[in-house]
């Protein structure tokens, strides 16, 4: 894929978070990762969304995040999406949003129960919410160890974030990714629709419980990995 | 009705609920019967709305549900959708949708209770939730077994589906139908907003319960039946 | 004014409802007085907004409901609407809506407090909901019978129409009205805001109680009355 | 800045009012400053938005409130605009809007507690709630009294309102401010949907505390002051 190509996808990634309304104001940025050219794109920081061009997006090393092409300074979280495409493997773009109902599971300091299929279909169980960062990892380097808290979350928790593309960062709002950037955004609007009906299902019953295993396995079975029979093939 | 008009009514049922916001990403489905070609046409699977053609759709036969027309695979949901139309001689067509507050009761296991005319104007009483799908009914033949857990849980609590043409399914979604595509479509509108009002009347009085059986009766039977006084006549 | 010109601010009425988003399907009609002609203007029952034209609006006599000119079935609504037209004077026009939240008022069976400045412009106290209707009088003249259990409601609680526009029946959904069929549409937006803010105030802080008399009279006479401060005067 | 560039400003801001969904009918209003020519620029009263133009905004003193320029009524709400803008240097304009979040803490009578990052980007810790007006403030100099009891709630509890661009008057509304008439819209929505995550947070997980100082101080400062990092810089 050439700069210019990924470029493209990273722009088109950010406008589409616009669109499905999971941005105000200037609070989103998506990027995507070449991982044959080791580099990552980013949107540039705090430019408005309606003077976006793909040409602002900004590539950085993957490695050690030096800037390789732009003229603009990339996103202030740029060390959250350099140091999770690093260590997730299965990262090919990454989406964050201040959606509404996403980042008020954040505050609340809750993770998002899997109570149905609608999150089951892209999330393969509990969606969750770091732990609060510590003083000193806020202070300095706060957004490397923004990445490193949602690392240490999914290690520490043993669950693998190529099944469970999203997070959310404690008192703050969810991170997204994806195999693409496509994909990247598709899983953050499930997860902010996945919090919304969430919200809902438990003030209409307190009593509900996550879904079973065998219906989590159906669906996100059905959709992902070798038996999976949604969709058009390949 | 030729196959190419039904197919058109499918069509147009599935773009009537894109624009009635009841769905999010590819999570929706219609189809439409021909009970006098003994056919059902359905949506493909996965399809994004923006790529759908009329011709996308696909004609199954209603009896063994064998492709009759149609290049796609047909939507996942399709075994649903052939069992409820075999077994409810009064459907015309069916849509399937994850609509925010039905599917909040749904993932509640929560019947949506009838607190109002706007819901009994067009189900003539409770919308039913299922009971939880078994094990062996997710593991194999799941889409199937939905529609088998539908038709058992009107046959036991003894509900006409002519009468109540809709229904929430277990930790998933709700399901409507009607005589034909049009007044499915209008079935899933109102069921989502009978859900969205019945949740916040809940919120505003824990304490109300459903109408009179006088209510019920007046709003649902001056719309349907003999008596019918609402609308310009036939 | 000519019976073309009523029935075009009928119409227009009815279209505002559309876009305010206060009208879900065909729920909804308003209608206009002109008591120098003694005649009503209403939309006809049933018909798709995107069909309406102001030529099909129905004219009736105010005094016995006959229908002067138009082809189509009036609303089914139409005995409410001429009722209190004919009860109370102030009424220039009425829109009947199934409008969110005042109906989940309404299907809660509770009035809507007066808790801010917003309420209080449009509405000098509390919105009542009227008593549940008796089996008798939802089983014959129904829509009469409407009419009659919002007259007895503010008649009973010394409400004056004039200055609380609205009314939520109760299981069903709100009325409202104004001195022109332009204000009865900006009372029934009110009517709908004021709900949904109250709902959300009570969940916020369930012990809060409605504003004082002052506030009350403050907000409402600027706008109304003799001593009005408010807009560019006439 | 000459007047009609003022105005221009002026208008602009009324207008994002709308766009952003923060006004229904005319309740809002938004004002500017120019300090240079001591002068305020702001909206007249109860004009509808759609007829709005640049030119109709009215220019006044910014020290005796008397109208320099314009022919219509200022908004009803001029004085407490003039009021704020002489007791607080830091502001370059002001926004009031009824939106719905933020009203209906107001009419809860409460604080926005500050739950997490994007509420803290903008705002320094809770936006507070003003107390209750005195019958007397209400009575007479009823607008005026607004802008002092604002003023009172910032010094009596020690907010610099160059920190805290916003506040909630008990049972009324917000008013949100800024450097810039830009500035002032964006605080306009930042609240809103502060309080709109802040009471979904709350619904969530009723025991949530506000955010620590810590993570206050980093947000607001990366964005704010000589430290700031965010953006594209100047």
């Amino acid at each position: 894929m050439s700069y210019s190509e990924l470029k493209e996808k990273v722009y088109e990634a950010n406008m589409a978070l616009v669109k499905a309304g999971l941005v105000v104001l200037t609070w989103g940025n998506a990027s995507g990762v070449d991982r044959n050219q080791n580099v990552l794109a980013i949107k540039p920081s705090g430019v408005a969304y309606d003077d976006l061009r793909p040409d602002d997006m900004v590539v950085l090393s993957l490695s050690d995040g030096k800037i390789i092409e732009g003229k603009a300074r990339p996103s202030s979280d740029t060390p959250t999406h350099l140091y999770l495409s690093q260590q997730f493997d299965s990262i090919g773009g990454i989406v964050h949003t201040h959606s509404t109902h996403g980042t008020s599971f954040a505050q609340a300091l809750k993770d998002i129960p899997c109570l149905g299929t609608t999150h089951a279909d892209n999330f393969y169980g509990t969606i969750p919410c770091t732990r609060p960062m510590k003083p000193e990892e806020i202070q300095s380097d706060y957004e490397l160890n923004t990445g490193k808290v949602i690392v240490e979350c999914f290690r520490s928790r043993n669950i693998n974030p190529a099944d469970v593309p999203g997070v959310l960062v404690a008192s703050h709002a969810p991170f997204a990714w994806g195999a693409t950037t496509e994909k990247a955004v598709e899983n953050g609007i499930v997860l902010e629709f996945a919090a919304q009906m969430a919200m809902n299902s438990v003030a209409i019953n307190p009593n509900i419980s996550p879904v079973s295993q065998v219906l989590l396995d159906k669906h996100f079975l059905r959709k992902h990995g070798p038996k999976a029979y949604y969709g058009q093939g390949k």
